[in-house]
């Protein structure tokens, strides 16, 4: 079958032919439909994330899949029934704690597989197998968007922690901000507008562009971070209840402490590199005390995120869900999907047409 | 009546003489027995934190007191009842939505008072007077150590609000450690030590110390932090999944996020000033998102965190309070309560015999 690999000393992917995986016992075989592409694929290629699987000379690429049961293999999955694969599996088949809680996204370094990331192949190829513990069903209606799926389970999880960080009190919420306008933080948008009074995404863009126009559709602010930055929101705008960084600039992560109202919650996603720089440390750790303000970080997501992101997508207007999809390209020729040029948002790679 | 006050363009406690106060409706009369000393006390003596009540020269101190009821004053309290007062007041006499529903705590800037400490005076006087909701009833056997439930009542907020933040999985920790061996710290490390299987507290001391006899007492481990930094915890001891930050020492917000282990949380109540330092911005933003971790800050406290913390101390050893409480001053002659040696733990003033 055909699929799109990373090799070992490369940086870009390449259309391989590889074996059609046979189901284990407690697996099922998928036919892919489409594949997304996201930044931490950019990280995978680049090298500065990630790891290849062990023995192998190259790694499947991609975690944002959508495909179809081909052979339920006895598992009680359905054939033909739409299913979004989870990412993290147990590393070299042996289990621990969180994976018997069914909590594989707080499973530290070393205890856990990320497919098409770390340890394990990814989705981007014709078929996969995958234990059905790990295949979420969703609506049939969601075969063209179940990309964001994937994506959208992150976002899942650090509202919900971000809430229950909140949770000792009565928290009443108004203002959010999205750092960050590309596909999770567009995406993200749509659902705080769904919760939050008022919403405002940051992003270093010149209008017309098709991110603004989501932003401006949705009925967010936009924030240029070239002339506001993150802490001299409050100034601007407004102090922010909750805050959502996407963007892993590390600064970010300090400059949101200043943006939230007291008692607000920061939740970051983004993965910065090492990056020296002063902060008024001083000042940080005060307003935190003072305002009983929350940073916390969050990565991958639980079946239960699947399940309430599939639920939002389906909740999402179509219409700004195709907004989203900049481009479909064919595995035969996937470079359209890993450029990274302003007009792009989601790129999705579709072996079989949903 | 008697009190020790702080005078406009002063830094000195000085005892004065005023005139005793007269319950309001809703309010009772309480006599003061003992009232601690604390870091806040000496920042509000040196101008770096706190306020003066609005047109007075003067502001009684003290905000950790333990009375007994004079006059209930038709409040529903018994007259002779042991009773810790709150710190928060409405300002002004004017409620808002925090106080509304039993959250002063979460108010933020301009929308309370703190008895003792900013607009409101405090309880270092022969009497006081209070709204009978913030006169939180304790049991008499703690007439000597309940000067102790108010900072405890600080470590129950904070203890609920970590462990909130860490509700939406299943969080079995096993380690803590307290930054600090001031009284604050102490109890705290006692607490802990009900809770966690390993804890450590971490101070600048060499031995003999009466507060490293304390650590040593309660079995938690003394982390010498000329030695080892808060953020070598991790190789020289263990990761820790909770950290409980109570000396104001800005750096420690940053080390705290390097020593927690993947899914912990440190709770900051240490209040510093403005201070610019370098830190390694992209490391933290990341170690905090890939290892799920929290920091939150915490302030002040509610009732329900009073009556917590009036049980720990309840549940506390004699000896082990007795050990914590190193002066007992009289209102006649304070100094030695404000004064911070190595030898000092907590000072109290005691204007009658409990």
């Amino acid at each position: 079958m055909r699929a799109v690999a990373i090799r070992r000393g490369s940086d870009e992917p390449e259309l391989i032919e590889k074996p059609r995986p046979e189901p284990a016992d407690g697996e099922a075989l998928v036919r892919t439909l489409r594949v997304g592409v996201d930044g931490t694929d950019h990280e995978v290629l680049s090298g500065s994330h990630g790891g290849f699987p062990e023995g192998e000379d190259h790694m499947v690429l991609g975690h944002e899949a959508v495909g179809r049961v081909e052979d339920p293999n006895g598992t009680g999955l359905e054939a033909g029934q739409l299913v979004v694969p989870t990412v993290r599996r147990k590393p070299d088949g042996e289990t621990n704690e969180y994976f018997r809680r069914g909590e594989p996204d707080m499973a530290p370094d070393g205890a856990y597989h990320e497919r098409g990331i770390v340890g394990d192949h990814g989705y981007m190829s014709e078929c996969f197998t995958s234990p059905a513990d790990f295949l979420v069903p969703i609506p049939e209606a969601l075969a063209r968007h179940g990309v964001f799926v994937e994506p959208l389970s992150n976002t899942e999880k650090a509202l919900e922690h971000a809430r229950a960080s909140r949770s000792a009190f009565e928290w009443n919420p108004e203002s959010a901000a999205v750092l960050g306008n590309g596909p999770l933080g567009l995406l993200t948008l749509w659902q705080l507008t769904q919760e939050f009074d008022r919403t405002y995404c940051l992003g270093r863009r010149d209008r017309p562009d098709p991110t603004l126009e989501f932003i401006d559709e949705v009925g967010a602010t936009y924030v240029d971070s070239r002339e506001t930055p993150v802490d001299e929101i409050p100034d601007e705008y407004e102090a922010l209840d909750f805050v959502y960084e996407a963007t892993g600039y590390a600064p970010h992560a300090f400059q949101t402490i200043r943006a939230l109202a007291p008692n607000g919650v920061g939740a970051l996603l983004g993965i910065p590199d090492s990056w020296e720089f002063e902060v008024d440390g001083g000042q940080l750790h005060n307003d935190l005390v003072l305002h009983n303000k929350c940073i916390l970080g969050s990565v991958n997501a639980g079946v239960r995120h699947f399940e309430g992101a599939a639920e939002t997508v389906s909740a999402m207007p179509e219409d700004l869900l195709d907004h989203l999809i900049t481009t479909v390209t064919d595995p035969e020729d996937v470079a359209p999907a890993f450029e990274d040029g302003d007009d792009q948002i989601k790129a999705v790679v579709e072996f079989e047409s949903p």
